[in-house]
């Protein structure tokens, strides 16, 4: 096919009128697609069903505690052990808390905004606390950041993780510059993984806030699909620099077994998880060691977790491929369309022309696919280009999927021509 | 026995041998004893056993919602009906969390810290925030408010609940006056419960502050033990004065199940509540909507929930009959020990002579019986007549709640005896 760049008038109009048409048909079959969120599909979560039948026939753990009853703030001690084996971090600096990561990364932000950390002031008494943001990024993180008044600043992604020239420059030169928020390994959305270069810069990086953090949402850890990619261990780079306290690490096995019934863990250094800890303590009498027991006799070994995690790749490999082989063959000169081959993770994340996401988007809602909102991915909902759409491929069936995907290409042709037929008729006026 | 007060010096010190005689034998006997902690007996967990067997063979709930995937944040409506139906609160004024109360107490204290209510100014840019704390009460409800330089009022105890004109005149006079924190029913550590009157004057007054709460911590909600005492609902009475939104409630089946694998909720006015889960929606993405089914399966019904209730009340009847027949029969004439007898909850509350609480719970501890700490049930951990001790019976088996009664009583009369001894000798020297 010809470039759309180069189309005249006419041969935009004819192809304009051609996707109508498809599109049109795609809008009559009153279809409902849906994705939007990283919600695992039925046949993902089925084989985790096991989970729901366990039954809990020895409920005094390994160091002789009944799971039952009150105590043991930090989890118990062979789950926090489990994960850390798992991450490859110390079962010490591990606080497994409830079903929820983002809760967790909620609670430690709120935590810095009331007490400040290790005796630095706190960041709601501050006039500004900048928080960086590499982008696209997970919109949760922004909604949390934005919640509680902190401004968040654009740091674009490169195939390494973070433009790390960038975040070096703003946290050596601003105090106000307090965090980073980081989903290090198969990034949502675009599913980087940020190289051994980009670890080693964030942990040595001076900061001129001596309370710096990296939020380090480790959220598909071992969620790898076509490849293991491998993670430099942020830990073991930090204790070389003495920068541990400024990682706050979390993982959770919400798309691992059950979103919403999974466990969740924190993590930092020895000072700071011992911060943490204490005010835990003000915070819960403790939290579900059951569910921690129960997760730790599903999977037995972090190499349960890992053959678990072979079985859900593999799931989602059918499904990756689905939308990459449909992109590759729709848009392979990447005039319209540019994107990220993930390794793992949920998503793929795509860029449109500028100026063409937000109508693709409602292109196709209006057709019955619905997509995340555009611009989603960005701090305050605002993509500057216009550009970014992130697609998940998971809760769909394939034969839906590969409908979705279909019409999703008639919306981005569809939005680009339209564009380019706008911008050719604002020629002719000027 | 004669009373200690009349005895003369020598009749104090024949009483003072032979108690420290008997302390001094339990002393050599090596006993370690526990009743810190409102922890359940092994015996009344056991009840609750088929909770860690029960197989979930149907994860689609009620509403036709897949359990074991993301979303509805407010809990699956089956659970929401169950506790709306037990506590006689409208379903769309609950919020199932996860599995602390206290987690919950916390949250709203913090939100409130950051957030203010419904557009009044957050609590944390106030010079002074003072909460009202009827003493004795909770030592973990006070942690929370040292913890964010929250100022903390004493409020005395009556056998209607907290003395309510002094309640209402903070509360009217003082608008930095925000708060006041209640377990209604059964109080801890005293089991007072509050009366109708004092459930309608806590609806009606009128508080200087607009956005003053009422932290409503139901935890004994159905922990009846002696009677079934009936609560006047404070949502309807509020509703009746149209202040519902002042009321926070919360309650667990932490001590109804298992502590720390329950399922606690967090209920308020139409208002708030639609505050409360807006900014949860930004803290979370959802509790475990397992646990919650789980719980629906075990229970069946409000009155699966009341007659499980009744097996507790049952054993703990048992031990509160050992603690309150001993306290009886050695401290009959009030002189040495005052208490007031519970109907239900979890706690017997005991007053010693002033100045005496710290030194039996010293001496217990030196002779292996561990009581909670002196003035915890006081703001700051100060019990301004150094008198109050909170005695938690459950925990231990009868034959130790028999011998740890038999020391404590011994513990009680020996400092007090020593305490009338030190002041004749103050007298004698002055």
């Amino acid at each position: 096919m010809a470039l759309f760049s180069t189309m005249s008038k006419t041969e935009l109009l004819n192809a304009q009128s051609e996707l109508l048409d498809k599109y049109n048909r795609f809008k009559a079959g009153n279809i409902q697609l849906d994705m939007s969120r990283g919600k695992p599909a039925p046949a993902q979560l089925n084989i985790s069903n096991d989970i729901l039948k366990l039954s809990i026939d020895e409920y005094i753990n390994c160091d002789g505690i009944d799971v039952r009853n009150y105590g043991i703030l930090d989890g118990i001690s062979e789950c926090r052990r489990l994960f850390s084996e798992l991450l490859d971090i110390p079962a010490d600096n591990i606080i497994i808390g409830g079903n929820s990561s983002l809760n967790l990364i909620y609670d430690a932000f709120t935590r810095l905004y009331i007490f400040g950390s290790l005796g630095s002031k706190p960041w709601g008494k501050l006039d500004r606390v900048k928080i960086l943001c590499p982008v696209p990024g997970y919109d949760r993180h922004f909604a949390i950041c934005e919640e509680l008044g902190f401004e968040m600043i654009n740091i674009p992604m490169t195939p390494e993780g973070p433009d790390m020239d960038m975040v070096e420059r703003l946290a050596a030169e601003d105090e106000s510059v307090k965090a980073i928020i980081c989903v290090p390994l198969y990034s949502n959305p675009d599913g980087i993984c940020y190289s051994d270069k980009t670890v080693e810069r964030l942990a040595k990086m001076p900061t001129a806030a001596e309370d710096f953090k990296i939020f380090w949402d480790n959220a598909y850890a071992v969620h790898h699909v076509f490849k293991e990619v491998k993670l430099l261990n942020i830990f073991d780079v930090c204790k070389k620099y003495g920068t541990d306290d400024r990682i706050i690490y979390f993982f959770s096995t919400s798309k691992v077994t059950f979103p919403g019934s999974g466990i969740a863990l924190v993590a930092s250094g020895d000072r700071y998880i011992e911060d943490i800890r204490r005010r835990f303590g003000k915070q819960t009498i403790g939290y579900n060691k059951v569910d921690q027991m129960r997760t730790c006799k599903f999977f037995g070994s972090p190499e349960g977790i890992r053959a678990h995690m072979r079985k859900l790749g593999d799931m989602l490999k059918e499904k990756f491929n689905i939308v990459l082989d449909t992109l590759n063959r729709e848009f392979e000169d990447g005039e319209l369309l540019k994107w990220h081959k993930p390794m793992g993770g949920y998503f793929i994340s795509v860029f449109t022309m500028d100026g063409c996401a937000k109508e693709t988007v409602r292109l196709a809602k209006e057709a019955g696919l619905v997509l995340t909102n555009a611009g989603a991915s960005y701090p305050y909902g605002k993509d500057p280009n216009d550009s970014n759409i992130r697609l998940a491929p998971s809760y769909p069936d394939t034969d839906d999927l590969k409908k979705a995907m279909e019409l999703f290409c008639i919306c981005v042709k569809l939005a680009s021509v339209n564009k380019l037929l706008n911008n050719i008729e604002k020629g002719d006026t000027q």
